[in-house]
């Protein structure tokens, strides 16, 4: 039984200053977590009560599908980081230290290296696979801007588990079974989530899905469509216009150089086209010229991990910009910057406001890689700069004027944009990442050269996946779907306790009254908070209830001597007038659900 | 059920060529735990089952006595840690780093500092105290020789509770209740414990008890004495001889200097003063010189966390040499170090071989401090060096003709020392600390003013303890104490199962038997662990068996035919041959002691 009196809970009446969202000000607010540092949280006891709750439905999940729990250090050496490169592509988002001796050392982000070496060191035959290792354990993540309380940290708890197969088929049953595992882990904490295809970043790997759970405060934007595709806008792909073939091709117009003074803008562009060539546009029926046909050039530096630097253009329909997460995600483990003007000065083939495929390409003279947007396809025309101020190129048409060194999907996604699988028009939602699951393939394994025996004796690498959930974040997203402006509202299986016993009023009955209800229904195994305060007033009590979110409440208080006690739901409000005889009865049967 | 045909255990036959111990070859060997980096370990899965048994029973003893479970971040911000002295006072022993914005961070070895942070934050009335707290999680400490497996790592999980009173007699009954809850802590582990007093060493406060494990391979050395008296070596205080009063100190002889060539060394200048002067010892009843008579001086320098450095000399009985840990918890936080050659040119008054207490002591003109053995009491009688060459003064009165600025604890303590309380001789001892509790005091209250209001409404600073026990080592004492030449033998409580279920033999009949009673002893509701390995020789899955520890196992076997299957009892070797049908209600009234 939790006492108040004696409990280490404090409610606040006032939101603390840093609360952006509704978890973060009522967690605080009721006494769950308090901030330690910028990122990092101390759970109090009603607080590690929902955690515990919460792993151990996802550790339920695990072990269902074969998942084997063991446990390795945060505390990790640099070596096999550095052999698949994270060392490097974390940058700044690694926590690193020198130990005494100046060996380097990390705090880990997550564990593949490592759990890759144990089964190395484990495992040698086909045989022993497949096999599937988890853990659930502190995770650590130098986060530039540590916000809204749980749902960013720089330490969180997380669930990471790995599999280990011996051929593709094996990875995908693997990976199948961590699908459904998750699908049953987020059902039973209550949480909706949307399987969206993601993009598998600095993983590295094939296949990678993210469960995304609907909230308008998600910092992920995942697209949706009618018929069922949904994925991380990251990991869109664009539906391209059909191609042409060569016969086609060459039936369009030749390319023409015209003058275009001043139009070094899309806008501009645009305009002198319609002014000066009304009518011979190639998209619109009545030959209007659109954005669209106006092939946007951009110029990037991408800076690679280890340091070394190259331009890049990038080529799409004038009528998008640029979503700089797909244009990271694309690009990842380099990181693009707009070129300044001193990088323009030193690239003159690139004229600003006048770039054209011209002199592009790693193929050309001037090496620099030229991608261009999915949409540009063989056939497709378009008007681009001309290489030379004030002159654009007319009737370009890619597959027969200019190539490039292939594709990149960097636009924007904008709602009712098609789904790629033909599904129907997009739709825009904002998400909350709750898990993550990858195929990683051999990554990891050749890197660190897991093998095993296959059935003639050859040594075959191995295919992983690594399957993520967040357990602290999981605690936020429930207090940030389960509120309302009085405070929480915890679904019983992850609510600190069964029932809230509160004793109001100064009579010594009331108090022994609700001593013995408090009694007998931790006789009856259910976890009790007993608000047991001498000389709180009924008004606070009543307040911390509504805070502190437990479903179930029973109030023992001036009624009693009227032979009533009262018995609350936080959810509808609802009371029901009850004989404290009968309420032991009454709850158990609420949170059995009887 | 735990297959083992499936389960991410692998025994090995060799040992691993870094083990010392037995506990940390035969973990090893039979798969529960490996080592990821020098002092750092991942848990495999039968390794973490004893791990989180272990816990649990921390766990329930610590609620028995209303301690509230909470959990920390081990990444701490060095504010709070430098407030305390504790940033500095660790030194190489502390993991520091920095976070991206360059701010400095450590993984904290205890939490003293924001425990007491976060109480200060929820609590503002005596009537909030007492409070108890605790958490079980990963600390890290940067040894400079991890050793011995488990017993001595850089990181481990560890059990750290925190008492806050407004009393000192509070904070006395606190420290009571912790001191039971270890009692019984290590009763339920199974681990005998002898209480020692302790040094408070770095972590400050008045009352401290090391809770030491006898075993061999222990690194404390304590002493016990047949009437209970019992500390660790660096907390035994010294039974002095008792001091003479003024008349009889007057009644002494007067001091003298002698020429005493060529004797500085205590050995040298016994056997020159029992040729010079016999029979005017003042210890033996004949008078023989003995060297304890002969006064020790040793020179130190002494560094402090700042950097400043200090010299001290240390005068103790001629027939004790000091003891480098109660030296070094005598001083700490600062360091001492053995003058050198050139520190004693630095310093004239110190003649090497013939230094007494002449012109020695904070107040003298060399302003060197100056300590003494406790032995060295007023009216005791000594021979020591004159302060130049080749003489000693003789029938020097402590008291009488010189003093010290304090005594030291910081003469090696013998066997048939007398215990300080007299209680008896002593009798030394090794030991593993297996927890530690501290009356802190108000040492981290004050650094960090956490303060109460007390009953007259006024500030009082509140008082606190701090109480570890070491969860992993708490494993690996159990596998030291408990193991043969075979492997491990846990006990039921902490046993990663209750059952092992062997099958051999080729036999179908063979594995569907034993697939049926490992089935029906799960539905029991007892643990299994089942060897279900095909094409495995009897001869392996029983030496597995042994090495993995499980206190009863049942194998079926060739035996099966006659209907019989074996019942073994890993301790004693026992074997009872019963009937299948039998087997599973055996097992179970072994399993719960029926």
């Amino acid at each position: 039984m939790i006492r108040l009196s004696s409990s280490f809970v404090r409610t606040l009446r006032e939101d603390p200053a840093d609360a952006e969202v509704a978890s973060h000000r009522l967690l605080v607010r009721a006494g769950y977590i308090r901030r330690s540092a910028a990122g990092v949280y101390t759970w109090l006891p009603l607080g590690l009560k929902v955690l515990r709750k919460v792993e151990q439905i996802v550790r339920e999940e695990q072990d269902a599908i074969g998942g084997q729990e063991v446990l390795f250090s945060a505390l990790q050496p640099r070596e096999p980081y550095e052999i698949t490169g994270r060392w490097e592509d974390y940058g700044p988002n690694l926590f690193r230290l020198q130990d005494r001796k100046r060996d380097d050392y990390l705090l880990a982000p997550t564990h593949e290296e490592v759990f890759t070496l144990t089964v190395k060191d484990l495992f040698s035959s086909y045989k022993d696979l497949p096999t599937m290792l988890y853990q659930i354990q502190s995770k650590y993540r130098d986060e530039a801007r540590p916000r809204a309380g749980l749902l960013r940290t720089r330490e969180f708890i997380m669930k990471d588990a790995y599999s280990f197969d011996a051929t593709d088929e094996g990875l995908d049953v693997s990976y199948e079974k961590q699908r459904g595992a998750y699908q049953r882990t987020f059902d039973r904490l209550g949480l909706p989530t949307v399987i969206c295809r993601a993009d598998a970043g600095a993983m590295g790997g094939s296949r990678s899905e993210e469960f995304l759970h609907p909230t308008p405060i998600g910092e992920d934007t995942f697209v949706v469509s009618d018929g069922g595709y949904a994925a991380n806008v990251e990991a869109v792909t664009t539906l391209a216009p059909p191609a042409l073939d060569d016969a086609m091709i060459a039936a369009l117009p030749a390319m023409h150089v015209e003058d275009t003074p001043g139009a070094s803008t899309i806008a501009a562009l645009t305009d002198l086209s319609n002014r000066a060539f009304p009518g011979k546009g190639t998209i619109t029926e009545t030959g209007e010229w659109t954005r669209y046909e106006m092939l946007k050039h951009l110029v990037y530096l991408l800076t690679y991990p280890d340091g070394s630097t190259e331009p890049l253009v990038i080529a799409l329909p004038g009528d998008r910009e640029v979503d700089a997460k797909r244009l990271e995600a694309a690009l990842a483990p380099a990181i693009a910057t707009p070129f300044t003007e001193a990088d323009f000065e030193k690239h003159t083939v690139l004229k600003k406001g006048y770039i054209g495929p011209e002199g592009l390409g790693l193929e050309s003279e001037s090496g620099i890689r030229y991608l261009v947007d999915p949409r540009v396809v063989p056939g497709s025309s378009w008007v681009a700069g001309a290489g030379e101020k004030d002159k654009h190129v007319y009737d370009l048409v890619f597959g027969r004027d200019f190539t490039a060194d292939g594709t990149i999907e960097a636009a924007e996604v904008r709602d009712g944009d098609p789904a790629p699988d033909g599904s129907g028009p997009l739709h825009l939602t904002r998400g909350m990442e709750m898990g993550h699951i990858f195929q990683l393939g051999r990554k990891y394994a050749e890197a660190l050269d897991l093998k095993v025996l296959d059935e003639n004796g050859k040594a075959v690498v191995v295919t992983m996946g690594s399957y993520g959930i967040g357990v602290t974040r999981a605690v936020a997203a429930v207090a940030e779907l389960l509120h309302d402006e009085k405070g929480l509202l915890w679904p019983r299986l992850l609510s600190p306790a069964d029932v809230h016993i509160v004793a109001t009023g100064k009579g010594r009955e009331v108090f022994e009254e609700a001593e013995r209800i408090a009694a007998e229904l931790e006789a009856r195994g259910l976890e009790v908070l007993y608000d047991d305060r001498p000389k709180v007033s009924p008004g606070v009590k009543f307040k911390d209830s509504e805070l502190l979110g437990v479903p179930t409440s029973v109030v023992v208080g001036r009624s009693l001597a009227a032979g009533v006690v009262e018995l609350r739901d936080r959810r509808t409000g609802d009371i029901r007038e009850i004989s404290p005889q009968e309420v032991v009865e009454a709850v158990v049967a609420e949170v059995r659900g009887a």
